[in-house]
């Protein structure tokens, strides 16, 4: 057993308490050993003066957007796709798609994002990013039908479960993988009934978008009768496993029938404010009982991968939907983007306890800007950014040491993202 | 003349364009000479793969809050000001204002923030600490005259034009300052007209919190069945220079009154989020002419001091308060934070061109969550932190550089406040 120890530095606990000791952590098995006083290691990692936290996890995106980060912004979200984003994303091709998500990695890897759920296209391409990376993920080809003929929709649907078929347990089991129809609105009813079931044979989950605009959810009122939750739970989604992204205008029945299948949403503040989407009802979703996860959506919507801005914005913006200064407090954005992540995708991990995945971000607590520490959940919340993580650790291995990250070539990362989304801009406008 | 280059970079011009080129200064004047092409210098400060910006202006805060950043949270404001914030500012002597003060001008300066205002107490010591840090600032002694007698009340107002009239001009200039009375609800009229009156007489303008909640409102709408702002008219607020905090619940015609009057708002969208206060209408006050600011507001309710922050939440909030995507784009944010908060606070900085003061953040564009470049000002506004300024210039003088703050020992600022801040909180805990 090889074995790695972070030591001298305080750890959060499951409960959200802060204590000090190590992590010990067995390597060949990728978990957590023991927390506390320990000894011994092969290796030694240097804590002190910080809070080990779980890693955290980014339950929604799309990778490779990376490469239109501030391509287009402060648009209605209709013509942000029309005019620019869908145009832009029709001239990537799959090594766009792999310097996009190699780019999405190294910044998710810094920020202290040890595992992420993500929706795109030329999926072999992530895969592979990922499998390099050494992260972890639960990876999927996003299916829309709308504006198709019936054999380019089965064609696409079919791409989504094979896709998810092929990949899942890839990576040494760092890779899942779902079923991803884009939305209630974009895949036609009958698609949804005849491959949902096919992914409930495969025994792969269903990520979708739901409720993330009031253009998304009055149509299908309109044309049902109810509420368009209540709608994918008669197509057979909403089962514990599944997860979709937004819920924004869920009302109070929709609440309860998340919590009654055990489906988690997964909230994405920066992206829904930036949309002008709206506000998640967080609060009541979390006191009825929901898995609420956190994203960042795509960084062209965001326009950055970096979960401790979602925690302060899910912590912000749920006090302002609730009209109450006690919403959404600092625990709950911790929770939503470590453990409530982990929930949402399947995966053991954002829990520092024997037997879990060792996922973890060692955040430095010595910048001016997180001093004094009277309350540590209070400066993951409110505080700090990624660039405080110093070091990133998935599955038992070192991804970050020191802010340096391992399994890329950071220049290289960077320079070719910005060739390939030059190329793509050129592309996309000479159209 | 001394002169400081900052070559290598591109450089962002009032209009929000940007140019490649270098930005000469002349550190004897503490002005810009030059943008574009220029040669030689005295001192070369390298801004290659860099943007060079306005620095920025954190226009409303009250620094010395440092010391009390994480000490209570997610609790509505009064409880949380009643049985938390105001124990503990109790217990703030002035070693202890100097100490959190410190913190914060080390805090700013890191996050390319050249000028601030600040309402405390114990002004002295945050004016020696502006003097030894170098940055430029509005300073002033904040006034309360509810719950005290008419002697201690006219005593906390003459302390406040006291102060206003000593340090105004101190620091070569740096230093102006202004009388600030708490707001419309804590102090009281009588005293509002009598000393606003001779803070005109002493050419200071004024400064307060005004509309911050409907709390502060509904009171004030009752009582005298005018709009706070219309109040404030009436008690001789509200000329060119005066600049409120907030703003939040302000309708059609006191944004019309702003805008006439020409007094500035200074926005504040993390505080007003966390403590739950409301949405600003910034988008109709900008349209209305209204010269807008941003301010983080003291840390315990923000809770950084980071102005990258306040750019990306003024834009995102914005919209969803507008219920518009296209509601204060980038541009609008990145001028509220460098030409607004100037305006705002009557210093001749927050644009890079000949003449003006030499206060300037050079942000390094080479890291991974700023990459592709298709957009600066987007970059700015949704994807930068603080952590990515490289340097930071004011009135001339190089504060920061490659991330070294020159004037502070980081290490003994940091360890001061701690024990300070862990002191305080003991003592109030105690009472």
């Amino acid at each position: 057993m090889t074995t790695l120890r972070i030591a001298g530095g305080s750890v959060l606990r499951p409960d959200m308490s802060v204590s000090e000791g190590d992590v010990l952590v067995d390597q060949d098995a990728g978990e957590i050993l023991a927390v506390g006083d320990t000894d011994g290691a092969d290796e030694v990692l240097d804590a002190d003066g910080c809070l080990v936290m779980p890693g955290l996890v980014n339950a929604h995106g799309h990778a490779a957007m990376t490469l239109l980060r501030g391509y287009a912004d402060d648009k209605p979200l209709g013509a942000w796709l029309q005019e620019d984003i869908w145009p832009a994303e029709g001239e990537l091709g799959p090594e766009d798609v792999r310097a996009g998500a190699d780019l999405a990695l190294v910044e998710m890897i810094r920020s202290g994002t040890t595992a992420f759920a993500d929706m795109y296209f030329h999926v072999p391409e992530v895969a592979a990013a990922v499998d390099e990376a050494g992260v972890r993920a639960r990876l999927g080809h996003g299916v829309v039908t709308v504006g198709k003929d019936e054999e380019e929709a089965i064609a696409d649907n079919e791409e989504s479960l094979e896709v998810a078929r092929e990949f899942d347990g890839d990576a040494g089991g760092r890779i899942e993988t779902a079923y991803m129809p884009h939305s209630l609105t974009t895949v036609g009813e009958e698609y949804l009934r005849e491959f949902v079931a096919q992914a409930r044979e495969a025994d792969v989950p269903v990520h979708f978008h739901a409720n993330e605009t009031r253009d998304e959810v009055d149509p299908i009122v309109d044309e049902r009768g109810v509420r368009p939750l209540e709608y994918a739970d008669s197509v057979g989604l909403l089962e514990d496993g599944d997860f979709c992204a937004h819920g924004v205008h869920s009302d109070a029945d929709e609440i309860e029938l998340l919590a009654e299948r055990d489906a988690a949403v997964v909230h994405c503040p920066a992206s829904n404010m930036k949309l002008a989407s709206g506000m998640a009802p967080v609060q009541q979703m979390r006191e009825a009982g929901v898995t609420v996860a956190l994203g960042t959506d795509g960084a062209a919507s965001n326009n950055d991968l970096d979960l401790f801005d979602e925690m302060r914005d899910a912590a912000m913006l749920g006090k302002l939907a609730a009209d109450d200064a006690a919403a959404v407090p600092a625990e709950a954005a911790v929770e939503m983007a470590t453990a409530g992540g982990a929930d949402a995708l399947g995966f053991d991990s954002g829990r520092i306890e024997p037997g879990a995945n060792a996922d973890l971000a060692v955040v430095d607590f010595t910048a001016p800007h997180l001093t004094p520490v009277h309350d540590h959940v209070s400066h993951l919340a409110y505080a700090a950014t990624g660039s405080d993580v110093r070091h990133t650790i998935c599955d038992g291995s070192v991804l970050m040491r020191d802010r340096d990250v391992l399994a890329f070539d950071e220049a290289r990362v960077r320079e070719r993202a910005q060739q390939r989304a030059a190329a793509v801009a050129e592309r996309a406008r000479d159209v």
